[in-house]
């Protein structure tokens, strides 16, 4: 975790010669009202950051690089795309809890499709949200966006899982949840040979149990709780 | 849980004599197209169902009332007051989750304070945010949404504990978890005499620590997860 206490918290492509995105930029200057000399944290999404001191776009550079490495056991959440800006909301909170890869996929019952052009901007679009999320909750590491894949491309993935009302509990030994969209699971889903587990009783809806999935992985991950039984 | 299959849930005042409310009535015949005699379900947000039939704004009964009662075991959540439309947010996920309260307090550092009328017409809000995702997830119980109390209120309630980074496994014993506002704790909410839980490794946005204190409830109450050591 970035320490909370050097300033606002903001990825650049590159450590070395760090120069501020436009948006970031004015973001800083702006809405934050930073001035030269003010302190910042710079990262570069995945793993390092360095203190430094706010300088129009180049900020200068205040400290050593650190390093933290990824978490030995990645924690992943697969979730059937829905109408509207609901996987905006799912990969933020996603993001938050330090979920290392995101697997957006098209479900039978999945009312949206991303399909070329769309399924890029839309994948791009995640990633913007992503960073911003990162950026605010302090997270040296971006989690992965994967490509829109189809239900058969996640749920053969190592360590997949599907989570069902019905389902037993959740565990580390399947750390890529997927859930499913709003209409529920079709016949060939259901029949899909992972494990189903559950996230709590009564239905969800998609972007809610996409976040508890993360949620509850993280929670076992940071081992607060433990699978049941 | 109200099934799946009897068509739209509906909250009524009186499942005796059953008067659809303007814009549900509304709704339903506008966005979801019901036409005379087909199926919905009532509920009376107190735990009491029935089957209906669609009829102008007065639905005609088709069966007998089914009553569930509530979880032996209730589960709370406390939120910190902050901007913006991040309570209904929260208020809608935890009651999608089926936390049985909800209790928004106001922080040291809540930016946000809600008194007087502005207190009122808050908690109003937060009641119609409540009733729209009980009905849209098939909740025959409303949570109880409590008015605006001080931190010293609700971490005085039996079972309160404070979620917080560096906090131990949460448990059922404390089923009322209180999440933080944006800028943290002070030093006096520190300083209150509540067991401290944690939710996740690293920093959480206000509305998703508490999200996140529903899930993880819901979980444990559901057998699905335990509290850790």
């Amino acid at each position: 975790m970035v320490p909370s206490d050097g300033g606002p918290f903001v990825f650049v492509a590159d450590l070395a010669a760090p120069v501020l995105a436009d948006e970031d930029y004015h973001h800083l200057a702006k809405a934050r009202r930073l001035r030269s000399g003010d302190p910042l944290v710079l990262g570069d999404g995945v793993g390092r950051w360095v203190a430094a001191r706010f300088a129009n776009q180049q900020p200068e550079l205040a400290g050593d690089v650190v390093f933290q490495p990824r978490p030995t056991l990645a924690i992943a959440v697969g979730f059937a795309l829905v109408k509207g800006s609901k996987p905006e909301l799912a990969v933020q909170k996603l993001t938050e809890l330090g979920v290392d890869q995101i697997r957006p996929f098209v479900a039978a019952r999945s009312v949206v499709r991303w399909d070329g052009a769309r399924s890029a901007t839309g994948q791009a679009r995640l990633e913007r949200v992503a960073r911003e999320a990162a950026m605010q909750s302090r997270r040296p590491w971006l989690p992965e966006i994967c490509p829109v894949a189809s239900f058969g491309e996640v749920s053969g993935q190592p360590g997949a899982c599907r989570a069902d009302r019905c389902g037993g509990p959740p565990s580390l030994a399947f750390p890529l949840i997927l859930t499913g969209p709003e209409g529920g699971w079709d016949s060939d889903e259901l029949a899909a040979d992972v494990p189903v587990i559950g996230l709590s009783e009564g239905v969800l809806r998609a972007e809610t149990a996409a976040i508890a999935a993360g949620v509850v992985l993280a929670a076992m991950r940071a081992g607060l709780v433990l699978p049941a039984g």
